[in-house]
């Protein structure tokens, strides 16, 4: 997903203790950011590994940009702006906000150095601990802006991990983010299961005061059809099975232009897959490891998404199913801090279907596209998701790398359907009978 | 739309009538593309014009490979191949019938000559005479194979049109297909009027013993929302407006896809217009013409039209509304013969909406997708509709060069957002409030 | 090599006898690229092969614009001109003379048709035979455009044969321009004989009051150092043998572009030649055809000629050293007419190479670069040679399809490193000793 | 110039004291890349600015992998190699010794860190110490082999500041790799003087025992006609009267390749220029300052300089001219250390030319091509400056931020004529009269 600044939907009234909630969310946030930083080096954060990616000292740079420019310029009297450049250097594409720095060169930014960035954050921040102490500070309308801009960095804490990863898979040396889990399970996957839904009409979107992006609004009533969803993700077992079999040389199994994107890309795997004598290891956060059996497979195109479902005479749900689905299971899963890999299915109950949040974004059968009466929110703080609603498929749930409180049962992600750097996978469904 | 061949979904028996009129009816079409060929010169009929495009000789050369190789190869017994080669020139995107020329040079194929494509073509009517008039022409199996063939050819028809549109804009001296129109009327459209709709739940898709493409079905429920739809399509005169308004040098009225494109590609105004001294003029099968004010705008892409919709402060309309409003209105507006450009809105009725059909096809909001349980025909005949939803948008309707009976309610058209070499206009939509 | 226009450099006077012949001349050479195109359909005519590659149909336009711009308009009193859209359609690339249809679309033009070309020629030919037998069309100065007009023809002949060439070979049917030869001579071909030249100064360019074009001249002193020439072309038995010897496989071989090269295209052989279960077979104008051994390889790239000399542990001459011996040899070998296929070598003599003219054109080591001294010529009539003088090599001699009359020891064709389309082979040289 | 390693051609043998020489000079040269580096953040030196340029860190590296690879380790008795992927990452181009990091993907090795880089130089100047304190250290061939590394690290070093120069012209905030001159001299150049040489035949290329590359043997005989040569460098005064006078725009100047990139890339300025509307500015490594008037112009293409040459009514030199002209001149000038910025002329004297070396290199007229006779080395230590003689043009002289000591009369560097990157500048020709 682009990341991008909408006013919140919500209209309610904000609380006074939710106030103070925001300014412990908001710095908690921001030191996570840090956090997230600390196994790189200066070198590592530089580095833009494809014009997809950004490099993690933009996106730390970028994130503060916002706060400076949509909180403290309007909001703290006396604000000091930290360097006049940077306006140019980490705007990311707002074209309402003036001309800037090229996003395929993010990467020639030598300079800043990023100590000078971690300056910036810490100017920022204090600027932030002034204004939230202040009079000015307690307004409804400032909290809000600052709840977008907590969201807002989420998602680039999410894209940094992503990027990284990006980069990391490009060097010979296969570097590790972060230490090998150790004891990993290696036996195969449980077999997965079927759950059976009634169709009907449904609430689709947003409706509580809780934060939301525009686009899971508005609320509205969709028509859904009977279906059955697995209980579980696909599993790295059962995508060996795809290849063994053929799968990425078959053509019948393909959308035209998926065939298109394998042959001229010659895939023959996920991304971040290489064959060895010793057989199939997968690229990660932990460097590069065998591939294990009953991990959900992940960084799969749409394209290969939608050719494993035909293969196994299944289809992808559509993102009405997966949001009516995730809302009966009440579910709402948030990853151990610091587990940045995909985890194998738990504790199967028959009822409700599992990983659905915290292990990979779920490619769904549906465009995206805005709900009955969208309309982009007008007003100053910039453009919107709705300029991205083509030519894109919608994600459901979120991934390993997705952080803590940034997940819910209407959130809908988006990528073009070649796209698989991001921690991508599916999860089959098919009609009730 | 690219021309796919299908089983046709309809189960229900053909009779011995319906046999005969088969028949008639195949004639007639075949005939109607040698007509539609006959203002062509042997070096119009063999250019490429891009590599969207299709030479004329190409297409009559393909479909009638597709009755030679499906209907007559089968089911005449004693059927002599006209000429080995053709399967590898002629096939277009069949995966399963084995190599074939590639599609970006099929413009180099000099040889054969138109004058041996029209002997192929008379051989294969010969072959499909007999085999008609013979004891085996009478299966209903066949009577199936053959609508296809003949709706197969009539998509082609529409295709060779547009194809030679492309050709003749690209050459500096603006040939014309056909004699200009006399007496066109250069007077101010009519101001467009707004027709209420119910929401509700509906049938949408085919259901008749018809003949339909597979994507048409299965017919299911539809829940829609109350919208209204305009009465008329979007003519020349307000898409001058829009231009003299900035339309296409503002960002904020584009989809981020729709910007790149229209300043990669310089876009200044729809597809085949030309500014000169004396004002706009456009293109056209009958040469270059001014732009007449209340005709209906034409080759635009999605990305124009959706960007001209948010301008108007509207919408277009989903699929399912526009089939909706389409059954409502009993609509099958067939044009007349030899008359290939979209007419001004004529008798406002103030109940139903104009120019459904035979003037441009136009642009929906919905992405082309399948219907909830849609599969693509297993079996024999071919690769499926089913391969291309993806990345595209429907549009409804039918156009000025689609041929009399081939269109109706539930037909779906589609093309990238990017595409306009198609009679390809808009209508708007909007919540009804 | 781009026919160009040029002042002849030859300041001589022309005597009423030659101006005689020039007359007969001309029209022999206007007649002959009617006869070339007589094998041709008005489709073959119309069709671009690739972008180097132009229509024939614009070869027999752009010639005749050429008399109908530099010679009838300026000279003629009361031309009319034939048809006022043709100098868009049939400039070359001449900025000076307005803007015009861009290259890679001239075979786009399906209109003017094959048949108003003719016309076109007609037209132009009734105007020259009036204006020759004018009084003005007795001075040297049209002679001398006259003569330009005639090489500058010539020049297209060659290139209609080559892109026809490239045409027929894109087609799946390999349509033969001409009759297969019979009682081809399928023996080895003789062992290669080496010719020793002494070092020393030698006049290198035109002197002579004969046609030359500016890039022939100043004529000039240039030191040559001892060499030996090869006596014959290298064969395809001997191509043959480095294709066995993995010649397109080693790196060592290749210059950095070439290899570069080699990878990207996949080149594994000459460019028309194809590997199927009976052996190598090549395109020609006679259509598909075994490779003959003892035939000159034709259709290979500068960097292909490079790594065959430096496989063969020898060089490629400089275009001096082979001017030096070609003045020696006294050698000026007109191919008979219609006969479109480089010969086996005959009549080995000890004494002078053999093949300098009339079977391929051979690579040089040589830069295209000016002459010393050299000037393009100032004034009217256009653009020149002066203008490609980078980035390309020296070709040296002539080719099969050459027209006869047009070929001398100091003509310098030149393309591309990359480039292959043409009839071009190489001779090996080394150094003395 | 790519740089290379080769076998120093002379034969002759190396006294006691050149070794001990050797050894000084070859930690001198180590110790300037660190110095060169100093300037630099960890962050400046990962970062690739552009696929013809390296990250300064891979330049420290490659260079060093140099010594290790073909001196320590064959010379070396239990040498450790110091990381076993090093050969992966550090490898340039030489085919022979196995697969390497993809040259557009060095920037993407953030590890090993520069830090390590360091470490790893050290490690192989312990070793070089060691080496050349020993019994073993004290061959010739070894000599040989060292003077070898010296001579590429220089290329190196060259390179580095040219791609550092890159990178910092790509970044918004123009940072400047050194302090700002002072006491610029802004005042118009002295008119440019014409020094006339004779004609006949020359010793062109290498002779002495002093180190050179191959591609600048053999000595052989050139036949040099009279001609005259411009005392000095053209000056950014004469290239914006250029600009005013329309060059940029004036199709007639260009070489046909030279004008279509003009346009493709919209030149208007040489390469770092910047017009505000304070005037002209350029890029440098004293970050971005006015255009000065009498400086010599640099970091254009061999178009511009074509064009620039053909507009003056001049030429460009021959390699031998300009040879010639600096033999006679005995010219050897090496530009203070740390100055990188070329200089206005200065101390006319009339009689030899002025700013040979240590401004910019000087684009000539010539074709990089072999010298006759010209065989590259065989043998063990890689590939050959022979691999690039294609397409490119001869530059002489040196620049601004050449190392001391690393330029000659007979020096050849070779860039693509589009390339501008380089401190590449050019010195006017003309005939003699």
């Amino acid at each position: 997903m682009h990341p991008t600044l909408l006013t919140a939907a919500s209209a309610a009234p904000l609380t006074k203790t939710t106030a103070t909630t925001i300014a412990e969310r908001l710095f908690a946030t921001r030191r996570h950011s840090i956090a997230l930083a600390a196994p790189l080096t200066s070198e590592d954060m530089v580095v833009q590994a494809m014009e997809d990616a950004s490099p993690t000292k933009w996106h730390l740079a970028h994130v503060t940009w916002f706060f400076e420019n949509f909180v403290l310029k309007p909001h703290l009297d006396g604000y000091q702006t930290f360097d006049e450049n940077f306006n140019y250097c980490f705007n990311s594409y707002y074209e309402a906000l003036g001309p800037r720095h090229p996003r395929p060169r993010r990467g020639l930014l030598t300079r800043p150095s990023a100590e000078r960035i971690f300056a910036y954050r810490a100017h920022v921040d204090e600027a932030l601990e002034m204004l939230l102490a202040s009079e000015q500070g307690q307004s409804e309308d400032l909290a809000r802006l600052i709840e977008i801009g907590i969201n807002h960095e989420q998602q680039h804490q999410e894209l940094l991990l992503t990027d990284i990863l990006a980069l990391f898979a490009a060097s010979p040396l296969k570097p590790a983010y972060q230490a090998s889990p150790s004891n990993v399970d290696v036996s195969q996957p449980e077999p997965l299961r079927w759950i059976e839904y009634e169709g009907g009409i449904h609430r689709i979107g947003h409706a509580s005061n809780d934060y939301c992006w525009d686009n899971e609004r508005p609320q509205h009533d969709a028509l859904v059809h009977p279906f059955k969803l697995a209980d579980r993700l696909v599993t790295n077992a059962e995508w060996l099975e795809f290849i063994a079999d053929g799968g990425y040389a078959t053509a019948s199994l393909w959308l035209a232009d998926g065939w298109t994107t394998v042959n001229r890309e010659d895939w023959q795997a996920p991304l971040y897959w290489e064959k060895s004598d010793a057989g199939w290891f997968q690229m990660s956060l932990h460097g590069l490891l065998p591939v294990v059996p009953a991990e959900p497979v992940a960084h799969v195109s749409y394209f290969e998404a939608d050719a494993f479902a035909r293969w196994a005479g299944k289809r992808l749900p559509t993102e009405f199913e997966w949001e009516m689905a995730a809302l009966e299971a009440s579910a709402r899963h948030d990853q151990p801090a610091n587990h940045f890999r995909p985890q194998r299915a738990k504790d199967a109950n028959l009822q409700t279907p599992r990983q659905l949040f915290g292990d990979v974004w779920q490619w769904t059968s549906s465009a995206y596209l805005p709900y009955p009466g969208y309309r982009p929110p007008a007003g100053a703080i910039g453009e919107y998701n709705g300029k991205f609603m083509i030519s894109q498929q919608v994600l459901r749930g979120a991934s390993c790398v997705t952080p803590a409180g940034h997940s819910r049962p209407t959130y809908r992600n988006f990528f073009y359907p070649h796209q698989r750097w991001q921690f991508v996978g599916l999860r089959l469904a098919s009609e009730a009978r």
